[in-house]
């Protein structure tokens, strides 16, 4: 261990986990100081070494201007480091349960490696206390060594240190990078909370923010979304009740907006790795501890209900039109979680899909940000590149693509029959020129 | 009916309903053209006539200034007028459901002097549809005129027409005030809506925003709040969650707050005449067509169980305190709905205070903007002007009057017997000022 006056100095990155979170982190620390990124995929690590980050996230010169950061699917060469970054996925299971399965596995590999005096800081979003109470104790089984905080006075082998500093990435906002938002931080005491804030400096122009404690630091972040999550699910509960009046949901959100402190949020599928997911491990933690969050669960019940709801829209505008739904044809418009990216995991896209699939239609999907084969479709879904015109009975625009703003109302109605519904999900075109709106 | 191209010069306003609403408006037009501002209520009235406003919003200077306007009690001078706006509340009843007593003699008592090509502008929240379908029948049998919508080519005796601005007043809010805060304005067809708008441009500095359609502005109106209470809700069950896992809600929030788009909510408990009432004229609409609004209901629920919460928590402390419930004496600072205003109406402070009162505890209440008897107490809760030192087994910081915030935490402090619990509502104090906090 590092004289504490040097501590910062000697650290030594090792980010394990070089997703979306951790990618951008590890190629801001190999800037500045010896930087291992490593994750078991070997294929990814693969395509970054060859100077392809297929998130987008990261440009080829981004990655040569690292130049102290080396990429690695080899475990051991974690060795070097002594200061671990954990940036793993943290999903929900089939019962919308927390999946600790990546967090534990990434524990274990770090554990192997962990010296005495080292840090281990989570990024990965998680419930409060996750940190201390799940990871805390499979470090110290993998490594041997005590945390810090449980060793007391008692003469241990050694020890180690844990922070927490929940990532805030916003994967295809160009306008907000990694260093560009301010950085929550955490550490297992007062003294490794400082080095750990004192890290982040480095790499966040934007300033850090350091929290009273690792547990303020999850809760902060996981709250974070959930807010966001269940504002969508009202906006999307009050465009429920706006069709149901016939009333455009759109120009009741413009008019309430001129209010000064009307929040501005608009109906929508909610997918993804983050927004949909983070409030059930909130909802977990609350039930756990005998909490029934009514208001948090009903949000991700309406959200999660909206693939179904559009659907049953669209048939029903269907038959009004007198469209047989039973082999019509419907093209989708988008397929990712959210617009101007390639990220499909979780999207609610699929929802909608389902839902008609089952209905017996026949469904084409285009999307130019997702490459061929890139999803995997049944029954009766294709991907497409180039839609046919005069060929559909239905479309849905489902993601706000820049290339379908490009197109414009006119080569998207081309697509349609004579007598076809054009379902605008995303306010891409103007009211007048869909025939239904969310 | 005037010529059109004079129809704006020579509207006469009639004010129907002085209260936090009306009396503003009425004394904003007053000052711009003739206008009669008509409350049933004689005593405010003649109040008012006397310079006084006890809701505080308008000063005597204020009203000395507003020369073109006529206070009365009296509905026979409403006769004079061509414009009237319905500033009437419209609140719940017991069971949650809309009131729209009010409402209905409004526009009984409107109906009665309503003349070919008067105009009836709604202030008072609704829901979408209601000055439509609920008020304009209303308005038609007591006028025996037809509504202009109505109309058609058919030869009718006469004509009105309709529009709805929906109030933004933020009582006791002394940096925004009526002529500051964007208005929302609509009318039963373009050109009404028109003249509505002209209208409130001459009292609205910040601008009008005319919206597409009546409905549209009722919607529009109503979900502004529904939001706000929800944010809240959201808050609470944070709170709530934060307190079972004994972290500071505030830190948690703090650290939050530091993203770019988090929205800054406090807990706490919602009352007063708007945000708590407003989103059940929503859910009402909603469950009449069929759709039961789980979020905007579940968030309703919350914040009206946060009195029975609070109190709860309190006993809970003072039991492991070691201090006997029975006869206890609890002191409640602040009793209104809302910091810095004397508006006692539905507010939730009365919950705590039940609560406490059903387990044998004795309540003082003190609030300096409630002036003796204006509020009634049942039970073993008196009002008092100054709390005696040494005096108290638990001290509830309720509303943040910024008379408490001037006192202090020593002085609140000594209000307490030796062992006594501080439960600090309102982060009135720093987190180890209080015993506890929400």
């Amino acid at each position: 261990m590092a004289e504490k006056s040097n501590w910062l100095r000697e650290l030594k990155v090792g980010v394990v986990g070089l997703g979306y979170v951790g990618l951008p982190l590890a190629v801001a620390f190999g800037k500045v100081r010896p930087t291992v990124g490593f994750d078991v995929d070997k294929r990814r690590v693969d395509q970054l070494l060859s100077g392809l980050d297929e998130t987008g996230q990261i440009s080829d010169s981004d990655l040569a201007c690292s130049e102290k950061l080396s990429l690695t699917s080899n475990p051991e060469e974690l060795d070097s480091s002594n200061c671990y970054i954990v940036t793993v996925p943290t999903p929900i299971d089939e019962f919308n349960l927390p999946d600790l399965t990546y967090l534990h596995a990434a524990s274990q590999i770090v554990g192997r490696y962990l010296k005495d005096g080292d840090i281990v800081i989570y990024e990965s979003t998680v419930y409060p206390g996750c940190t201390e109470e799940d990871c805390v104790p499979v470090l110290e089984e993998a490594s041997g060594l005590c945390y810090a905080k449980n060793a007391g006075n008692a003469g241990v082998q050694g020890i180690f240190h844990v922070g927490y500093s929940p990532e805030r990435i916003n994967p295809g906002d160009k306008s907000r990078k990694l260093h560009q938002i301010v950085k929550i931080t955490s550490g297992s005491s007062p003294e490794v909370a400082k080095i750990v804030d004192d890290l982040y400096c480095e790499i966040i122009s934007a300033g850090t923010y350091s929290a009273e404690s690792i547990v303020v630091a999850e809760a902060a972040k996981v709250i974070e979304n959930t807010q966001r999550d269940l504002n969508i699910a009202l906006i999307n509960e009050v465009a429920v009740i706006c069709n149901k009046l016939n009333i455009d949901t759109e120009a009741v959100l413009k008019a309430a907006e001129t209010k000064w402190n009307f929040q501005s949020f608009r109906p929508g599928l909610v997918g993804g790795h983050c927004i949909g997911v983070d409030p059930y491990y909130l909802t977990y933690k609350a039930q756990q501890v005998g909490y029934e969050p009514e208001v948090m669960l009903a949000g991700r019940k309406t959200n999660d209900s909206m693939g179904h709801y559009v659907a049953n829209c669209l048939i029903e505008r269907m038959q009004r039109e007198n469209i047989k739904i039973e082999k019509s044809k419907i093209l989708i418009l988008g397929v990712t979680f959210k617009e101007n990216c390639n990220d499909c995991r979780n999207s609610k896209v699929f929802d909608v899909i389902d839902s008609l699939l089952k209905r017996g239609c026949l469904i084409d999907i285009c999307d130019p940000w997702v490459s061929d084969g890139a999803i995997s479709l049944g029954g009766e879904a294709y991907q497409i590149e180039d839609p046919h015109v005069g060929e559909y009975d239905a479309i849905v625009l489902a993601v706000s693509h820049q290339e379908f703003k490009e197109w414009g109302a006119a080569k998207i109605r081309s697509f349609g029959r004579r007598k076809s519904v054009i379902y605008d999900l995303k306010y891409l075109l103007r009211p007048a020129e869909s025939s239904m709106r969310l």
